[in-house]
C-alpha cells in the first residue's frame, strides 16, 4: 500500500521522537507520537518510562482543545487496556480527533488490532502501515518478546580486518577508536541485559556499565561461569546488578553473591556448561527486551549454534593481527560452506576511523 | 590553492576519459584530455594504447583551427620529448590553445616541469593541480615507478566476516558472490601483472586470466615457486604468459618451461624461498605498474612483511566460518599492538551482496 507523502513526514517525526526513549521505556515499548491539523503540529510526545504517561497522553495534554478534529501520528498502535495507565485508543477518542495514523500494531497477537478497532468503532479514520519498517526497527526486542518469548540477542565483536580480536597472548587494548568504542555504549544504553563469558571476566575484569553516553539505567550485566569461577572483587559484581549463571557451584560463594545482592542463576546443561536456552527464558521473564552479548570466541561460538543470535554488531580496525592471533567465533570444523552461517547485511558505515557493520543472522 | 568549479568540472570530464585506458596504456599512463572554449566542448580524447596518439593529438584533431585561442585540460603533465610520439606540448602551442590547465606534474623527477616549462614559453597560460589526487589515484603504478622504480602492488583476498578465506579441509569456492568475484576481473584488468602462490595453483588449478570484463590484454601472471613444484599442464601457464619464480629447479623442468614459451625467474633468498625483492626488480624492469597479489595467507604475510605492499583490496562475504577455518595472513606472533600492521580506509563499498574495502598501508 502506498502512503501520502505527507503521512511519511509526520510518521518520521514520532519515529524520532519515539527514539528520545531509546535508553529508558523498557519493559515497555519506545513510543511517539504527534497531533497535526492542517501542516501545524498542535502537540508532540514521547513514551519515556514504565509507569510514566503513554507518548499520545504527552502529545494530547499539549494540544488542548485544538485536537479535535486533528490527526494523531503513532509510531504504535494505541493500546486498548487499562495496565499502569488508561486506554490511549480512549484518550485519542474523547480528545476528538478525527483520524489516527498507525505505524505498525501491537506485536502481541492477543491484543493486535484491538486499539485500532476501539477507535474504528468510534467513527475514527484509521490508516495503519505508514513507515512500519522503521517503527518495528525501533522495538525489535519488545516485538521478539511479545511475538517468540525471548528477547532479540544482538552479539558485538570489535575485531582487525583479518577477524582478530586480541593478539595471541590475550592483549587487547585497544584495537578499536575510542569513537567506536563510545558507539558500543550506545547498543549497551539500549539493551536490557549485557551478557558476558567469565574468560572475559579473568581477563580484562571489564564492568560492561555504560559510561560514555548518559543514561537513566544500567543494563543488568550477566556472565556465564559453569563453574563459579568469579572473583567475589570483580568490577562487574559491585553494583549489585548482576546476574551470575553457572552449572556447578559452592553453596559458600553462591551465598556470598547473594549477601552482595548479585543474582544467581543454576542453569546447567547436560555437558556441565550454562545452558544458553535457560538463560534466555530467565531474561524473558526478567523482562528483557533487547540483549547484547560481549564475549570471547568461545562463548560467541556457543552463541551463533544456539540459535539465539539475531543480529551481529561487527566493528572492525583498519590493522591486521596475522593468523596466530585470536579469532572471532570458536565453531565446528565444517567440511562444507553448506554449513557455514550466513547473513544479510543491515547497515554498514565508518565509525571514527573503523567500520561498523550490522548484520542479521538467516535462519 | 583554490580551483574555479570550471576548472574542476572540465578536468573530471578529462579524467573520466583517461579511464578508457585503465586496461591499456601500460606501460604507459592512463592520460585524458579535453578542448574547450566558451562552455563548449571541441574536441576530446584519451591515451588508449603504448605507441599509438597521447591524449591531446586525439583532443587536437576532433577540434581542429577551432582550438586557437581555447583551453586545454590534460590529467598529466603533457610531453616535451620525442619518444613514440612527438612531444604534446609543442602540439599544443602550434594549435594555439591560450591556456592549459594541468591535473598534476610528470612523476619522473627528471622530466618534471619541461612539458609546462615549454608551453610557458610559448607565452602559454598554464594552471597545475586542479584535480590533483584524483589524477593520481588514476596511475598509482606508473607514479611508483617513476619515482621510486617499483610497481604498485595492490593484494586482494576475499574472505567471511570472520576473516576466513577457505574451510580447514581447503573448500573455498564460492565464498564471495558472483558480483564480487567479477570485480576482482576488473582489478585483474588494470594489473600488469598478477601474482600467486604455489599452493594457490596446487590447491584451485586457477588461471587467474581476465575473463568477466572485455580487455585487449591479459596480465603476466606470475608464480612464486620455491621448488619448482607447478605441474606443466597447469592452467595458468597455457597461453605462455607467465613467469615463474623458483628457488630451486631441475635444469629439464625449466627447459619444458622455456619451449613452452613461459618465463623463468631463479630468485632464491638465503631462506631457499624465492625473494620478494628480486621478483619485484623483475616486474619494474618488465615494466609493470601495478601489480595484484592473489595468494593464501602464507604469501599474504610474506608480502605484508616485505613492506612492497602498497594497497589492500578486500571482499568480505557475509558469512561467518569459525576459527577452525583458514586466516588472511600468516604473520609472527606478536605480543604487543605497537607491532601490527595499520592501515587507512580509503574507500568502503557493497559489492553485491558483499563488501569492498580498500585500504593503505600505513608506512
Amino acid at each position: 500500500m502506498l502512503h501520502s507523502a505527507q503521512d511519511i513526514q509526520w510518521m518520521t517525526h514520532a519515529l524520532r521522537l519515539a527514539a528520545h526513549g531509546l535508553y529508558s521505556t523498557t519493559p515497555n515499548p519506545r513510543v511517539g507520537c504527534v497531533i497535526v491539523k492542517q501542516g501545524q503540529v498542535l502537540g508532540e510526545g514521547a513514551h519515556l518510562k514504565a509507569g510514566e504517561p503513554h507518548a499520545e497522553v504527552h502529545a494530547l495534554r499539549a494540544a488542548g482543545e485544538q485536537a479535535r478534529g486533528a490527526t494523531a501520528y503513532v509510531t504504535l498502535e494505541p493500546c486498548s487496556h487499562f495496565g499502569r495507565t488508561p486506554p490511549c485508543a480512549d484518550a485519542l477518542v474523547n480528545a476528538g480527533v478525527s483520524r489516527v495514523v498507525v505505524a505498525m500494531q501491537d506485536p502481541n497477537p492477543l491484543v493486535a488490532g484491538n486499539g485500532i478497532a476501539r477507535l474504528q468503532a468510534q467513527g475514527i479514520a484509521v490508516t495503519v502501515g505508514v513507515c512500519e519498517a522503521q517503527a518495528k526497527a525501533l522495538n525489535p526486542g519488545f516485538i521478539l518478546r511479545m511475538t517468540q518469548q525471548r528477547p532479540y540477542i544482538r552479539l558485538k565483536v570489535a575485531a582487525s580486518l583479518d577477524g582478530r580480536t586480541a593478539l595471541a597472548n590475550g592483549v587487547s587494548q585497544w584495537i578499536t577508536s575510542p569513537e567506536a568504542r563510545k558507539d558500543v555504549h550506545h547498543w549497551r544504553a539500549q539493551s536490557c541485559a549485557v551478557i558476558t563469558g567469565i574468560s572475559t571476566i579473568l581477563q580484562d575484569n571489564a564492568s560492561l556499565t555504560v559510561r560514555e553516553v548518559k543514561t537513566p539505567r544500567q543494563p543488568l550485566r550477566v556472565i556465564l561461569d559453569s563453574q563459579l569461577r568469579i572473583p567475589i572483587d570483580a568490577k562487574v559484581l559491585q553494583d549489585g546488578h548482576a546476574l551470575v549463571a553457572y552449572a556447578h557451584g559452592e553453596a559458600a560463594k553462591l551465598e556470598i553473591l547473594q549477601v552482595m545482592g548479585v543474582r544467581t542463576l543454576h542453569a546447567p546443561n547436560v555437558q556441565g556448561q550454562v545452558d544458553i536456552a535457560a538463560v534466555m527464558q530467565a531474561l524473558t521473564a526478567w523482562p528483557c527486551n533487547e540483549v547484547l552479548v560481549e564475549a570471547g570466541a568461545t562463548l560467541n561460538g556457543a552463541f551463533l549454534q544456539s540459535g539465539f543470535v539475531d543480529e551481529l554488531l561487527l566493528y572492525y580496525a583498519p590493522k591486521l593481527m596475522g593468523d596466530a592471533a585470536r579469532g572471532m567465533f570458536a565453531l565446528p570444523a565444517w567440511t562444507q560452506m553448506a554449513d557455514i552461517h550466513t547473513l544479510d547485511i543491515m547497515d554498514l558505515r565508518q565509525v571514527g576511523q573503523d567500520i561498523r557493520l550490522q548484520a542479521r543472522l538467516k535462519p
